[in-house]
């Protein structure tokens, strides 16, 4: 057999250029995980398929375990996890004596689906979260923080406008309820109004009309819900408005909330209020957010969660709220790169390659790259035998912006030569002092 | 259901605390894989059935996938990696028009194997691989950087004194050779030399006789292969028995290896020649290499890997050889931690704890906290409602190295206090300054 293998659909996989830009935005994440003091939690990819289906996960995109052609038996109440917020759960609830609360945790790993490969869905994927659960209660502050992270995130990965769009599940209950509309009703709702970017506004009205209220009713909906203003000029306009208990209850969350995000240095900017954000999940309780780029609508949400009143009703008696946020990287860095609101970078590690001129002279080439390494210079070596011609079009194909190359020329003088790639500059270096030089070039380079 | 979750044998997940040790040695692995100019890769968990048993796997290890209660048709030629190398090699052969030869790459990922749960093994750990893949050669020099990069990690992680063990599988085939012993014969020889440490002396020469040689004969061969002495006193001995051509070429290759980790800046104390490495896999043909720790042998190899010929045989009819080590840390780490070779450290990645003693100051502790995260350091706040005594229990809980506490006296003198969680120390620290003043402990405090 030598068949070239193919992909295999709904699994995909990046060439290195774009597995570094994935890799440079996961430490991104993560580097503002951890400003906010949430600490790396990893929970192993298979959970007993009853852990699995205990919150109504669905079977049908479960992929379950099995052993070939062995005694089957230990694997078959094995399955992937679907998501990492079942996987939480259950790690909560079986540690729960050891974890300290609030337990602010981040957690990035891939998670599987078992969908059909022609939608064009992925099968693996990534999930980058980040929650806070606290035992029994959790502060409203916390709902400040994961705007904070989604801020900082975004901000450093430089791409662009972006607006966090926040709302409050218990505006959105109240304001429903206060039509007459039962809960199994304003579950609908939700749905409905969860969809008012996607359909039009005919569309929308119609289905508003389908859940019992009248015509007037329903433009009154579809106003409240997609008020437009500034964050303050919506807070002030909800507020006049005692609707009712949990309505009012939501307002005054949304403020709180929206008071703590201006005192953690975010600017108004960067988040508004918006009511029509409801979030699929009936999972969610109060605060729910979204977040979008200001010149790319048609990536979507980059980013979104909520707070929820239970995470682990189903594994333990205790009462653990939280609230967090998921970026859905697998998915979202191939929009952003192709959108070129990311750029693709070279596929090399390394800014610095040393060539071999005269193989003679190879424990010299060694010992420079030995020098750039030690201080902390990524540094390839090129060790095949071959022309220099082959060696600076390699160094061309993999980027990288400084070529070292010297022979006996060189030696004799004490240097070497330094080529900047991008300029074309050769640069002549005292070989002894080689690792302050360089790191002044990438400095400089990099400025 | 409210029924405790019970840990999945050979599954293993850690509390924080230990995940933030295995983090930091993921980093400090990365970081050094790729300071040699190794690209990251990351190839998806799933692979066809097909290609995981192309190269032999062994079938009652792979873990295939099945979807629950669903059509199993798209899910049945699907199985999870048992190792890292078999997906490099499909990768490699899957994307060679579009790779960079010499193609150095590392991939950090767990990898799943179906043992039986009573064995004790893990049934899901992660692997650490670095590989130099050739189009048709590779330089033998890239056999040098793989001790270099297990030397630069280890250093770094500081677990003491450890040896790189380095031999050459053609020294041991040509050695085994001249005693007239064939191609079958001698594979069984090379697994007899794996174990010599693993059993005694008698057990060995029984062993060595069962394959057809002498009693002389097998002394001659246990003393060749436990031969000690320095680096090059091992060296010069080889290199006078002119024995075959095979066994010449090994210890040329060897020779060669050591001069050039000798020029990569490794002390001779680091490493060795030490000719009873075999490395059981029939897969490598040139140099091997295994490495311990001085003060823990009970931990055995904790890095090892080698040469071989053809990566991808099975998938295209290119040659492509390689050169590679694997750290398996999912094993390494607990014993690691175990030994007290790596200090656990404390549940949690954020040196500030900013407290709330007033609430009615959440604007100022949230200010604060911000100006914290924005010079860089990782601050979590307590948010929850609770008293100062229960706030200071929850630091010393997770180990804060500094905690900010400040009040209606503090801020009227527009400065906090800032308590050394180590010392008991209390400090105060002008307000408007305390990104400066906090920067300055933390760095003092590492010192």
């Amino acid at each position: 057999m030598s068949k070239k293998p193919e992909p295999i659909s709904g699994f995909p996989e990046f060439l290195p250029a774009e597995q570094i830009a994935f890799n440079r935005v996961i430490d991104t994440i993560r580097r503002n995980y951890e400003l906010t003091g949430a600490v790396p939690i990893e929970t192993p990819a298979v959970e007993r398929t009853s852990t699995l289906l205990a919150k109504g996960g669905n079977e049908k995109e479960i992929y379950g375990l099995r052993r070939l052609n062995a005694d089957d038996s230990e694997a078959k109440d094995l399955a992937l996890h679907f998501d990492l917020t079942v996987p939480l759960a259950r790690y909560v609830a079986q540690h729960q004596g050891k974890l300290i609360f609030p337990f602010r945790r981040y957690q990035i790993q891939p998670v599987w689906r078992g969908e059909r490969a022609q939608s064009g869905r992925y099968r693996q994927f990534y999930q980058c979260d980040i929650d806070v659960i606290g035992e029994n209660e959790l502060s409203l502050l916390n709902d400040a923080e994961m705007p904070y992270v989604i801020y900082q995130i975004f901000r450093e990965l430089n791409i662009g406008k972006f607006l966090i769009r926040i709302n409050n599940r218990k505006v959105l209950k109240g304001f429903l309820a206060s039509f007459g509309l039962d809960e199994k009703i304003i579950k609908r709702a939700i749905h409905i109004i969860d969809s008012i970017e996607k359909v039009d506004e005919k569309k929308t009205k119609e289905d508003l009309i389908g859940l019992g209220v009248s015509a007037i009713q329903s433009n009154e909906l579809l106003d409240f819900f997609t008020m437009t203003g500034s964050t303050d000029e919506i807070l002030s306009f909800l507020n006049k408005k005692p609707i009712n208990e949990t309505y009012q209850e939501g307002v005054q969350e949304l403020k709180q909330v929206v008071d703590a995000i201006r005192n953690l240095g975010i600017p108004d900017e960067y988040f508004t209020v918006d009511l029509k954000i409801a979030r699929g999940l009936d999972y969610y309780t109060g605060t729910v957010y979204e977040t979008k780029l200001i010149n790319h609508p048609e990536i979507g949400s980059i980013c979104s969660g909520g707070r929820y009143d239970e995470l682990t009703g189903l594994f333990t008696e205790k009462k653990y709220p939280g609230v967090g946020i998921s970026i859905g990287l697998t998915r979202l860095l191939p929009l952003l790169l192709d959108a070129g609101v990311i750029p693709v970078p070279p596929p090399t590690v390394a800014p610095v390659l040393v060539t071999v001129l005269q193989p003679e002279h190879i424990n010299k080439y060694l010992n420079i790259a030995a020098t750039l390494r030690a201080s902390g210079i990524n540094t390839e070596i090129f060790l095949e035998n071959k022309k220099l011609n082959a060696q600076m079009k390699y160094a061309n194909k993999k980027g990288f912006k400084l070529v070292i190359v010297a022979g006996d020329d060189e030696f004799n003088r004490s240097i070497v030569m330094v080529k900047n790639m991008q300029t074309g500059e050769q640069l002549e270096v005292v070989e002894s002092d080689i690792n302050i030089y360089i790191k002044d070039i990438l400095n400089a380079i990099k400025c």
